[in-house]
């Protein structure tokens, strides 16, 4: 059998995530809430389930739903997207990144690809036949070179993948990298697959710019959104697409073949508890005392780092302790000091190793105050 | 945009229940029960989700999950997969069908599908750039003619797709067809992709036949199972793959971009639920019931039938009453008579007509009875 997919292997998560289980380290590797959720939203699920909402969902989502989840994104990004054509309810961001890339990326196909970048673009790009374009993001803060972006673009480039707040780095999109993403692709004909699991994840006051919002590129984007990530609850494999009818109606033609449809009584329970937009307005404070606190106690190891500006990762380097291989630190880190953490070159297509490991603060406060206290062993 | 599946439009599923509730009309349409699950198992998942396990499970599914189901299949089917190696959790047989696809075909190669089939399997062929080689199955009972399967045969074969118990016939495929697929297939490299979803489902003491449990088979065979179609619970999006180490291996590449991963609580439930065998060998007999009675109604209206022998479907004849196209009949049928079905010429390549709808009968005693009782309008 010649594999369609040689050069994968099992991702970092799962390996990081294993080790740190075999060796009792503490897991700040695989981006996963250490805490529950709220318990009015598990009661919810319970709820509907017991009360039979068990069948089949329609193969978009329920409608109510698609409503409030249109609400949502007019009260935090101020457009109404149409529920009946252009919101899909899918089973996770995984699955709607891959249904967005399968809808448009054909045999031959460019796709640019910002790294260090989320491993499941390229996997999905080759599945389809098409030719991942890296362009590194800049050294440091991990923003948008433009210049490069622009290089990259060829006639046969078909899409670009973008992802803001940034898994690994955490770097927020501003108004100026929207509007740079508008001027290059407009008229283009090339589509935007814009990853946005983190949008309720960002600090200091910084405000999550959705391609959706913007009224030029709204025609050619798929905003992929993940209510697991936006409510502790990874595990339950529940995101969304929201495109414009022509996208949604490619999108949706893939859904149908790829899952049909995804878990009705979970769908209900969410539909319920979006009605009280305070649920998700009030998670960037949930997450900033965190992301503080864990950036305070770093500020007491012999790391180096810039306090991330979204999503639930702190990067940090440590080229100037050692210049062991980042994997190799990050195993050696959780064997010895009982810290998991993620090297962040698998996220290079090169590999390329600047020495930078990640860190997921979405722990319990207790948790990431003894890792910190681990971490200062690191010298 | 120029659709990578231009000829797909929205399943005879969707329109067919969307009219069945427009109308008022009993749905026997969509194969979904129309009945609860047991509320132990709902209260399981209650249990889990308020427990808060609702976190990624593993990649491949909760180790309890697979370890339950491989000991099921041991029990079932007479043979032990790996449960680490040969089982995964996937969310639903749908996603199950589209990665053991996808795993395996590639540009240019054929795939052998026999028709009447159920509508997914021609979209994740074409997605994949494969060809689909439709070979029908024999009139009157839907059983294999193995003859022109050989015959459809060529050097670029990849793969069959097969399917017993037969949606929407009920064919379940006897010792005979297992070992004639055997012969045809052994040592050609051939894979195949066996939806086995209505596994549980068989009358007059049939018994299933996994393909899987066939030892030369078995190392060249993807096969997808449905927990809810087991349970009742099609909204729950959850089912299984079951092949040998290398097949898994391709599969879980797949999977692991697809979707990564599947709703966390429910593999619990369904982990804890799995224990006591009695909760699946009793479907059988529960569903039976379920066919007599429908079959015996049916005997008292003027369509034409052979009872069905697996599956929760019933093909019944019309051509003597009426020259209508099926989906002419269907919709009559929904709008006037308040019953809707399928019409199966759209489970044909060439969407041939025979005259022939499709029924499930997963209701409760008396929606079918009503159902029935309508029914007999159709003269
Ligand atoms: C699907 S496992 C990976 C979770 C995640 O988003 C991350 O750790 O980056
Ligand atoms: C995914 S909707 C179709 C359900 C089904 O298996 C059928 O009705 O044949």
């Amino acid at each position: 059998l010649i594999s369609k997919l040689p050069h994968i292997e099992t991702t970092i998560f799962t390996i990081m995530s294993k080790m740190a289980t075999d060796e009792g380290a503490i897991n700040l590797s695989q981006g996963f809430p250490g805490f529950g959720s709220d318990p009015i939203l598990l009661e919810m699920v319970a709820k509907y389930t017991q009360a039979g909402y068990n069948q089949y969902s329609p193969m978009s989502g329920i409608p109510a739903l698609r409503n409030i989840l249109a609400k949502k994104t007019q009260l935090t990004q101020g457009y109404f997207p149409n529920p009946d054509q252009e919101v899909t309810i899918v089973s996770g961001a995984t699955e709607a990144i891959f249904c967005a890339v399968t809808s448009v990326v054909r045999s031959g196909d460019e796709v640019i690809v910002l790294e260090p970048a989320y491993d499941s673009y390229e996997p999905a790009i080759t599945l389809n036949g098409g030719v991942p374009v890296y362009v590194p993001l800049n050294q440091g803060d991990f923003s948008v070179d433009w210049e490069r972006v622009k290089t990259a673009i060829t006639s046969k480039t078909r899409a670009i993948m973008v992802n803001s707040p940034h898994n690994p780095s955490g770097y927020v999109w501003s108004v100026e990298d929207v509007n740079q993403l508008a001027e290059l692709v407009e008229n283009t004909g090339i589509y935007v697959i814009s990853d946005e699991v983190y949008e309720h994840i960002t600090f200091d006051n910084r405000q999550h710019i959705s391609i959706g919002s913007h009224p030029i590129l709204r025609d050619q984007t798929f905003v992929c959104g993940s209510f697991g990530k936006t409510f502790h609850v990874t595990g339950w494999k529940i995101g969304y697409c929201i495109a414009p009818e022509v996208l949604s109606g490619e999108f949706r033609k893939v859904h149908q073949y790829v899952t049909f449809s995804t878990v009705t009584p979970i769908q209900y329970a969410l539909a319920e508890y979006l009605e009280e937009p305070e649920r998700y307005l009030s998670i960037p404070d949930f997450y900033q005392k965190k992301r503080d606190l864990f950036a305070e106690g770093l500020a007491q190891t012999e790391l180096e780092f810039v306090p991330s500006t979204g999503s639930f990762f702190q990067l940090v380097s440590y080229g100037h302790l050692s210049q062991l291989p980042d994997r190799v630190l990050a195993e050696r880190m959780t064997k010895e000091l009982k810290v998991a953490c993620i090297p962040i070159s698998v996220f290079y297509s090169d590999r390329r190793d600047d020495k930078i490991i990640r860190f997921c603060f979405a722990k319990e406060e207790r948790e990431l105050m003894e890792a910190l206290n681990r971490l200062k062993g690191l010298k």
